[in-house]
């Protein structure tokens, strides 16, 4: 059914939640409580269903974060009686009981909700869809507070039970797979746009690789996918990998010497936050290692979103400023003088923008020194809150890889110039130390890095000295 | 590697505890704890594992309840937080921090490492046998006290999850089931016993069916079974059903009017309180009405375990007190004493104990009338803390289910009559009405019973009062 | 190993051949005779795939067949045995052995060839493609004579006992089969192209159905494939049901009244005349029976290939006659004349070697009376050996179609047009009456067809009197 | 429909045989003459399945042989007509087509039968259970001819096309395949019968392999099964093997050396001389190979049948003779007279037509030699048309087998005892040779045999000479 205008829709919005939330039952008769009538919740999912603007959609969902979370009444009175218990000791029981209740008045009312859609089919689908449309809704501005953080964070913390690694299954892509499972992973990779069948078919081909996992109650849904591209050595790039090419029939298994993972992609908004790609690069490494034990090397050929836009934010201040503060050496500056024919910040900084630069084989050979330079310290030292600002980085330094290498005109393709004047980056996975770095990564926020970025950070620093 | 003697054991415990689980981080890095070595969980379970006393399980089970559940004082000091906000208010955001502190706060150690153990291979089955363990410890005393019960809590609520009705595959079990999976099946059942292979092919051959759920993670691994056989009316004796005879090659649908759920086994008592068998016995009941659209009666035929002890229970009390409490009439009491030649209840005490009175007709005619009317209160009236006290009774009640008919002589096995006097009950399900029984016996404790039942009821009623 | 060049290319045959092709065991040993070494076979097979040229395949081809047939000596021989026996008669055993080694004397030696390579892996396939290449050959005379057609006939009867009705499977098609199948597919439909993916999703979507027999040796493996559409009457246009339109989710069952088989493709050529087309209609229309009892017509929507040659070498004629041979009413000829606006012949059969004049709705109009009639008469009265010339109306004669509708504009498609002057024919299935209907047809060569194919070629027949 | 009385029985035959038989079209329609209708086959297979009685079935049989076979005269006047274009040459295709006709002519009208059978829905299915009945008619003599020998090689020659190697499925038997084919495999399992599931269970399980091939039509329908164990050397007793042991949990590979085929078994009697086991065999000796690269040694463990009944008839006719012809030397029969305590031939014949001779150590060290001798030349010296004598034997040296090793209590059970005396033989495969071995054997008739053999058939020889 249809809901209904603006007016009576917040007013069908509240009659519904009071309708369809099922009440928390008292302490005592939590376990003797039987399930809301399956309508009861159902209903929820088809209202939600039917609310075609996200605006709407965020509208209810503001609603039962705010008027469908703790009581806080409840939550005072229990918390004054453990701290009684606290001041006038009694046996351990007592103490315990009056704990769980405490913690069971901090479960928010809208859990029982989403615990009992979790149970109808497609249930768990549905709130992942819910919590996209939450992610995205709060992205936009179209809700907002600490009750929507909250219910955001329940959300998740249900999903990361549900996904959780010991019901994934790791699934493979061939020509083979069905052709439903074709399309949507085609449809959902987003790094490296598929164009056409035989695009697919290539990707899924010999020396090449595509995994999923999907959940074990949803096999054939892909939830999180990575490409590997099987070579001889770390690519360096990605225009080799995915150009259409004539297929070889057959893979000849020692002409395979390393295994470089070119994409990732997230199918499922709603999953972001839940470990998922952390997990498949890990299992895939073990996969491959597996089937080839000779395997030499592992590596990332990724991409550095936000490159160009944090060098044109520099840029943009050094023409500011007026001055030189570091970003290219006299020689540097001379030569870049020349290729553009104008004031350089300025002139790079329209050039930037755009991908045509890139046909001028001199600019091209002028920017590679100190673009190398300023991308390693992007990647490097550049930081939010302590971690890498990169969040590609960031995400293979938290699985415990290595800054391997930057490259240059790694991603010739116009959006790899404009994202990121043509570099791509490798983080290397050596299997025996992912967990080593990982946690010192995470505890100390230290990058482990090659001589080839630590020399590329080490040049930045002393030109942006002088 | 094997774990040491009695004395340094509990000092081997202590230290592997300490090593194995993990430490809680602090709130605010809750989010960017990279997870404990793989190894580190592992430990616990191959630790776990070695332990072939179980004495010394409870012993371990025992230490890391008591040891690393909740940190009081952090309880206490955010429960301080929470109450000063509810007096001195401030904005909502804070006052939802300090609950989410409260409530981080509220989360046992233990249920850390219980998480990681999850994750890794074959971890969830592994905590379904701890489970297993845990709760026969605290049958047999070897361990108890309130931060046993919390831990069990908290593994329920855990495994709860995991085993949520969405992830549970419904699978049907035929002659073309994998032989391990029948092999499984067959050692599981534990009402009526399967005694051979050709046994097993006549449960799950035409006229029968048998399902059970699996988790979508380990397909082909039953963890609840229910058998069923299709009759033409509601059967009220379980030998016509499970002893072999000439198997039929085809079923044919016009014969069929009634499906029986003459069985239903948890196979992992780690399970127990994980809503599996409800969830079944619906599931069932709808993939029946799909296959058999024009099926007329849905219905148990089932053990009434306990009714013979306490029979022999009122029997022993009526013998001390010398008087006739209303067990039995007159006439019965007369007709009885022939039948038995001695003392009434003094000769019945020692004769219902065995299974030999089945034999004499004369008191197989002389119990009918009396021990129906009793096990209808037995069922009917006899409660414990409000509801059935017979176990099956309550299952199936709890399910929406009507007490719909006693019967006498419905299982003539040895096992049937020392445990239930040969009676056998059936708790028939109309599928429109198990939502509305289930909630009035829930909420207000109704019993649904059939006049059968409630007319027997009555005369024990009537009888009991003279 | 490359076979050599042209010379000692036909000597290299010879050798292969005296090599690769096994003796004809003497009568006796006939069953006592190891198998060749496999070697020996394969060896064939390999120089035959190096085969390049397609002459260089109809010269081994024709060589294998001249020089390796029947032994005509051992044939005679055997012969005059069996008719001494005839003349002084002995036991009957005598004589039954005498036609047996005259069998087997009939044998040809290929014979054993083709055997042995039917047991190596892939050699089924291998003599499928082998007949392909035989036929292509005698199609394009690259070899000829008696011993090339018995070559033909006894590769033809051995794939007819292997590819038997009993081995093939059905398989069904949907957008859940392999890519790989889906490729294969697409590739292989001749009769209306696919475009693109999309396309081909749509032919295997809602109200549309695509079904194949494999065999059951190599799964997955078109052999012959059928496309069904599912409709409310009985199509009369090709485009309504290939152009691409927006996918439907579902089906709705009571919105199906006709299932419409709109195209039929063989893929392998080397199985031309193993009568796998027919079988498939014959299965397909009980499938379809099964799943929609209710359905209550079934009907071809087929091309009408070699129409357009036809009439373009009537109008020829005519045009060399000069004068009126009853193709056109005088009414007809003059709005025809009027519409093409010269000699209407002559005209004519330029405007209709091509497909621009659909484009005139006058010529469009003008042309439907004579055209249907015309083509009534091609499909019913123009015949090759007394059944009917055009192969598809052969083909669903046979089955015991009844030629049901010829419809005006029923494929306006350039290559409709081009080929049957968009004409396109309903045969239609009774499926009570296929039986009756093929006996008739290839017994007495009579043709069931409708009232409206009757009254046309009624009208034409009274149009030609003339 | 129950088939009537004996005496109108055979009228009901042969007027379904008119009815069903179809009729053989003439040379010139066979390509255009319409299939039979279904029901008219389908006639044949109902009425034949009804027949209970065995004799009933041969009736049948007979009746079709000899009725519905070649038609003499048309052979005959084809045949002439072969002749006369030898006489008076012709062009090629004129002789061609003779023959071709005479080759239409020599095939039996039953066979068209049998042909449109096949297509039946489980028509070949059926063709194989009437080729068994007639194997046993033959046996018993319920029917006998030159005309039903003639139909038994057609039949044979139809499903030896059909039941070719390249429609061969091989399937691995494990606990993890369907109870179904783990009861058909073991109730075919006549060589060493299978006692319990567990029994099973353990030729399935770890250091054991089961294979069996199935038609591809009909995949989990065993054929013929081949049971392996996997072991340390060439096992010289069958016990070791079959006995009931408990079960290891694993298979070490590196304890793994040799692989022992210890039972084969074909399924169906009606494919009798199509060559399933051979096929098999080295299918299954591939497998394996691939599965264990190092795999050092393949051999039977093979039964010896018929060796007692040949050497009871041995003992028999010594004692007919009084005389001593060379069966013991002077110090055996010594030996054995003291152990037997009689005259030896006779006391022995008695005694080794039972088992219990086994029980007296002195008797069985005393036998050791001479019957070890005895039955190294029952298997290489004995021969049936040159070939040996002994089935078992004959089918492993057609193989390609080595005859390896005659084991004294080889299968110590009381089957073994009186059919070999408790001999057991291994016959040896070397992969590389069984090619050269079994064209050697089928050629020139010689055997290959192990020194051991050869040694004791040597002192057979020498010994008999005296």
């Amino acid at each position: 059914p249809r809901p209904p205008g603006p007016l009576s829709l917040t007013r069908a919005m509240d009659e519904l939640l009071r309708r369809a939330v099922p009440q928390t039952p008292a302490y005592e008769l939590r376990e003797k409580t039987p399930a809301p009538a399956e309508g009861q919740c159902a209903d929820f999912v088809s209202f939600y269903g039917g609310l075609t603007e996200a605006t709407q959609r965020a509208e209810l969902l503001g609603r039962l974060a705010q008027g469908f979370g703790v009581d806080h009444g409840q939550v005072a009175e229990q918390s004054a009686g453990v701290l009684q218990l606290r001041e006038q000791p009694r046996e351990a029981a007592v103490l315990l009981q009056a704990e769980d209740r405490l913690r069971y008045a901090l479960v928010p009312r809208y859990r029982g909700l989403f615990h009992h859609i979790s149970k109808l089919d497609g249930g768990v689908r549905f709130l992942v869809r819910l919590r996209a449309d939450l992610l995205e809704a709060q992205a936009l501005k179209l809700v907002e507070g600490p009750h929507v953080r909250e219910m955001n964070g329940v959300l998740k913390s249900m999903l990361s039970e549900w996904f959780s690694s010991g019901f994934l299954n790791l699934e493979r892509v061939t020509w083979h797979s069905p052709c439903e499972v074709l399309q949507k992973i085609s449809e959902s990779e987003a790094v490296h746009p598929i164009k056409s069948w035989m695009d697919m078919k290539q990707r899924v081909g010999p020396y090449r690789r595509c995994y999923f996992f999907s959940h074990c109650s949803t096999p054939g849904e892909p939830l999180v996918i990575l490409y590997v591209a099987l070579t001889s050595d770390i690519s360096s790039n990605i225009q080799a990998i995915v150009k259409e090419q004539p297929l070889s029939e057959t893979e000849e298994r020692d002409r395979i010497a390393a295994a470089i993972f070119y994409s990732i992609s997230l199918t499922q908004q709603g999953l972001q936050g839940v470990e998922l790609g952390t997990f498949l690069v890990k299992r895939v490494l073990k996969e491959l290692q597996k089937e080839f034990p000779h395997l030499g090397a592992f590596s990332s050929l990724s991409p550095i979103p936000g490159f160009t836009k944090w060098l044109l934010g520099l840029l943009g201040s050094q023409t500011k400023e007026h001055g030189r503060n570091g970003l290219f050496t006299d020689s540097e500056s001379k030569e870049l003088g020349e290729a553009v024919g104008g004031p350089v910040p300025e002139t790079l900084k329209v050039l930037l923008s755009g991908s045509e630069w890139a046909q001028s084989e001199k600019l091209v050979q002028a920017l590679q020194a100190p673009l190398m330079r300023l991308c390693a310290w992007y990647l490097y030292g550049e930081k939010h809150r302590g971690y890498a600002l990169n969040p590609v980085a960031n995400f293979h330094l938290q699985n415990g890889a290595v800054m391997w290498r930057i490259n240059w005109m790694g991603d010739s393709s116009p959006r790899g110039l404009t994202s990121s004047c043509g570099l791509m980056a490798n983080y290397r996975y050596f299997p025996e130390e992912t967990g080593p770095n990982s946690t010192a990564y995470l505890g100390s926020k230290s990058i482990k890095a090659s001589e080839q970025v630590l020399s590329l950070v080490a040049q930045f620093q002393k030109n942006s000295k002088l």
